[in-house]
């Protein structure tokens, strides 16, 4: 089935939200947590974090400010870090109910239950079931004039990470997380390895990359 | 296993690039499609495209310009077209083959077994052996200073999806599609559904859309 520039437009706002929001392919799942000047702390779930960058270690963040995760905007430029922490197939409805319009002076942490966790000279709450988290300095908002749309570039600063999954050349073994992936708006999904590929050279064809996680190790 | 700023600049650069590139989560995996002046056509996969609206319906995707996707990054500029092609677990080995630094001279299409595919008033070829695909008009590139990458974005204004995996409210179901996620710069995964879940409201927990795709209907 085709659908031409006439077509997407002659479709039901809804109905094109769930459509072309399925046509990026996988996205991650992430919770960004916030905290307010006054103390109240911010939960949301995100499908929009992307890899910028190895050196620096940057991430990217697409954000509606008129969405649920306008608290979360707020936050971040008031007190200019953010903590990001995969979701896995453990928690993920209540990762997925933070997505509520829940008002200002609630903790989505509190509404769907789960933790808040510190760490040393972080001023953002990290999530306590997230097996790999880390925390985020605000570099930079790009406003996106084409759809009004805000763009935050971050640097990462503090991870954590089980080091049972990290494998020999750094590469992290998140499926050994349970850490899942989301499709459209709503949609979750949890992963099975076809294999890792080496760094491909014009003249051979790839060859697999063993992993050396054991499932026992990291208690899944 | 903690990481600060310290730590991380600590690591070998490839090491970085392996544990950087982990930390997002699941990513979409993409072949894009375009053609230069002369005719001369170019495929690279690339793990960033990421969803920025519905209405318009929009995609960003970040590019390295010293990265092998440099010749894509010029034929967008020059055509200002491009296609994106969802990589399923039927040809995802041909599809990182793409990233292998061919001459310009050469057609990752021909090197890598994939077949070109043209339709009319388009000027990008797409990727026969897709089952989601989807022509762009380039809107705007915006050159992020911080590590001096380029993040292109654009309007999809041309859809070919096999209407059997849309569902009624327009979700498509890429996993019946069997397109893959990718983790890390070089790691493959098919999917298992875990649920789709309602939209979420304060006063209830979510609860699961089910999927009327059938397996056989799609050709899986």
């Amino acid at each position: 089935m085709q659908f031409d520039t006439a077509k997407l437009n002659q479709l039901s706002s809804r109905y094109r939200a769930h459509l072309i929001n399925s046509l990026s392919g996988f996205k991650s799942a992430n919770l960004i947590g916030t905290v307010d000047k006054q103390g109240q702390l911010n939960l949301s779930i995100v499908s929009s974090v992307v890899h910028l960058g190895a050196n620096p270690p940057l991430i990217g963040m697409i954000m509606r400010p008129n969405s649920v995760p306008r608290h979360t905007f707020e936050n971040i430029t008031n007190t200019q870090v953010f903590t990001v922490n995969h979701v896995s197939g453990e928690f993920y409805q209540a990762g997925h109910q933070t997505s509520a319009r829940y008002d200002k002076s609630q903790s989505e942490f509190e509404q769907v239950g789960l933790t808040p966790e510190w760490k040393e000279n972080f001023n953002a709450p990290f999530v306590a079931q997230s097996k790999l988290k880390y925390g985020v300095r605000l570099v930079e908002v790009i406003h996106l004039n084409v759809n009004d749309t805000e763009m935050v570039i971050g640097e990462i600063v503090l991870l954590d990470v089980n080091d049972k999954v990290i494998q020999q050349d750094g590469y992290i073994d998140i499926e050994a997380l349970n850490t899942v992936a989301v499709s459209g708006l709503d949609s979750y999904h949890s992963t099975s390895r076809l294999a890792r590929l080496s760094y491909a050279k014009t003249n051979r064809l790839p060859s697999e990359i063993k992993l050396t996680t054991s499932n026992e190790e990291v208690g899944q």
